[in-house]
């Protein structure tokens, strides 16, 4: 049978996401690696979750059991009213959507907004999975450069006023204020009241997607947009992944009634509910107060495992390679000279030296950035990270020579 | 601000589930509910589950709380691989993908298969859940009546024909071969072959949905469409929700591998990937043998409550009052006499009589089928279901008295 003249635009149009292909090149139990964005399995409050499995079987499991509804668990998301309170985010449940995953909320959001051919800015480079969300909508897309503080808002407002010229109205703005996935950046203050000054101004939305912004070690908190928004512009989407752990898929949107009513009913059609079963353990979790100080433990540990790459890329580091120095978060972003390109360098001088990351092609929609590239610090020991570096720095080295 | 003009189409389409308003509207304890297809609490192993997950988060916690692949648990899917083997299904590991609930397994298929304007062919009356897919990947749907052997070879052959009259080739068709949601009908053997035969004649693929495929109480096991298709036309749904329990979200998709590999893509776009937690318990559970026990205790308390069910029906309703009898699964469809009109008569007489139950032009993509209703009989006690069938006679002469 031949099945490719039955397949939808969007499948038609998918392919395999990279990291995910990367992270297969990487099981080699020798190889360092800085590739995947996954959070320290140390971290993960095992022994504990299996007390509080106990208690929400025996006390409530005929519920943590059944279907639950759409919207997600009520104590779970009271709990999550609670945690983002203490943010800054003031939102009533009715305005929380519980999500399998992050990802899910950016395949939410794209579903409720988007058609095919519609514009979406995003940052560049950008995080993957909401690339992959919007392709998968066939949305158009254009790039906004970042520098050491995030999104240029010089160049925002450029590309907003030359869409205008096109009588383009784009749907929504895409952001990572908070340590930036790929870049590790972080919006201050005056750059997120320019945004929403620029949205106002444009009239578009702003998808403010903040998954690692409880994982500050550094510097001083911003508020989120969604705070600082004063008139329902701005779609907030967090997870549990990065505070908590990934193999729960819990995550949350919290936006504007219209916009999560309408999200609540493609949820429905997406997959009817998120576990009730992960929803109630972690709402019990919440309950007796386990999160903050696992969130703290966190921190603490992400701040040694950062400081100790930031210190092995400056000790080892040829001198005209730059690097982020992120505030918090799970990433650092290298830059090559010009004329390098960190694909070639992966598979020909990196995974032979068993050290690999992510290349920062695959963060640009447009395909640009080759010299590049992406390093995790939260998975990988002390040890490891400082070993790692020394093998990327010789790939580094190794490959300039044969330049 | 006006979110109206911002939304997608499918968005703006986009309607709340009716059964999930219904379930809304029978929240009050003293209704009796024959509405939602909820699998009966009592089955669902708490104490069993609570040893597994200790077992599951000793051995194994930091994977089963860490990022999984797209494609599900490889020990997961092995086990399902066994399982679906016992029910003469072939399919290597590599075919198998783990989907968040079968109504992703139907979002995926959509997503994969269908553009705006494709054509679906449906049963009448259909699964509620796939007709909202289908609808939100904004396809067209042509339906195909059944009687009691579910839907008629004839009529099929005849829409088929119809339709490539106007040069419309279908995308695939939708069908619940087993104690069909909501009709309860199941097809038998000759249907199935003859079904093939039809897409092989017509070029289209089939979707076969088989949630309660295992759960047969009466009569004799009929294949399954994918194990009886030579062709690779066929996508096979299945859960775990109606064997297990549905708080887990756990379900699965076979298909042809050039299916799945789309299927897979489309699923990191979605949700990255099904909860690794969930899936790690699933498959301790599976490999402890202890799923077969759990589905034969769930079939012999379905036969009791569809028994009785059925003979509260014969003793109580007006004998112009038709309804299936079905072999299995959780669901019994009522024809009320013509001119009788199921919506009315559940506002103005079932709910003030405390029984409920879903209209059964919900599950009519056309809107037909305004005097039909279906029935859950896995979910009230044997104490409810004889009770609430004659409080839904009561409501059905009631009606009729005013019309």
């Amino acid at each position: 049978m031949d099945y490719g003249s039955r397949f939808s635009i969007p499948a038609t149009n998918a392919t395999r996401s990279v990291i995910r292909e990367i992270l297969k090149l990487t099981q080699r139990p020798e190889v360092i690696s800085f590739a995947g964005g996954l959070p320290a399995p140390d971290t993960f409050p095992v022994e504990l979750l299996d007390d509080i499995t106990s208690k929400v079987l025996s006390e409530r499991g005929r519920t943590a059991l059944q279907y639950g509804t759409t919207e997600g668990d009520v104590r779970l998301r009271s709990q999550i009213k609670q945690w983002v309170a203490s943010d800054g985010i003031d939102a009533p449940v009715e305005q929380i959507l519980v999500t399998s995953g992050s990802q899910q909320g950016l395949d939410l959001v794209s579903r409720v907004l988007l058609d095919p051919g519609d514009m979406v800015v995003v940052e560049l480079p950008s995080y993957l999975g909401g690339l992959q969300s919007f392709r998968s909508y066939q949305a158009e897309m254009v790039g906004v450069e970042q520098d050491h503080d995030g999104m240029r808002m010089d160049r925002l407002a450029d590309q907003l006023g030359a869409l205008r010229g096109q009588s383009i109205q784009p749907k929504f703005i895409y952001v990572v204020p908070d340590f930036q996935n790929p870049s590790g950046t972080t919006m201050d203050l005056g750059r997120r009241k320019r945004l929403l000054e620029l949205a106002a101004e444009f009239d578009t939305l702003i998808v403010e997607d903040t998954p690692y912004r409880q994982l500050r070690f550094a510097g001083e908190d911003q508020p989120t947009l969604f705070s600082l928004d004063t008139e329902g512009r701005v779609v907030n989407l967090s997870t549990f992944s990065k505070l908590f752990c990934p193999g729960f898929r819990l995550a949350w949107a919290i936006a504007p009634p219209a916009i999560i009513e309408k999200m609540v009913m493609c949820k429905q059609s997406s997959d009817l509910c998120t576990p009730a079963f992960t929803q109630a353990i972690m709402a019990e979790y919440m309950i007796q107060g386990r999160l903050a100080p696992q969130v703290h433990a966190i921190k603490e540990l992400y701040r040694r495992k950062s400081r100790t790459m930031l210190r092995a890329m400056e000790r080892h580091m040829p001198k005209d390679v730059e690097w982020t120095k992120p505030e918090g978060g799970l990433f650092l972003w290298v830059i090559l000279p010009e004329g390098m390109d960190s694909l070639v360098m992966l598979e020909k001088y990196a995974i032979p030296r068993d050290v690999a990351y992510v290349i920062g092609q695959a963060f640009h929609f447009d395909g640009s950035g080759p010299n590049t590239l992406r390093l995790t610090f939260s998975f990988p020991t002390v040890d490891q990270i400082e070993e790692g570096i020394k093998r990327l720095a010789v790939a580094i080295r190794d490959y300039r020579a044969d330049l």
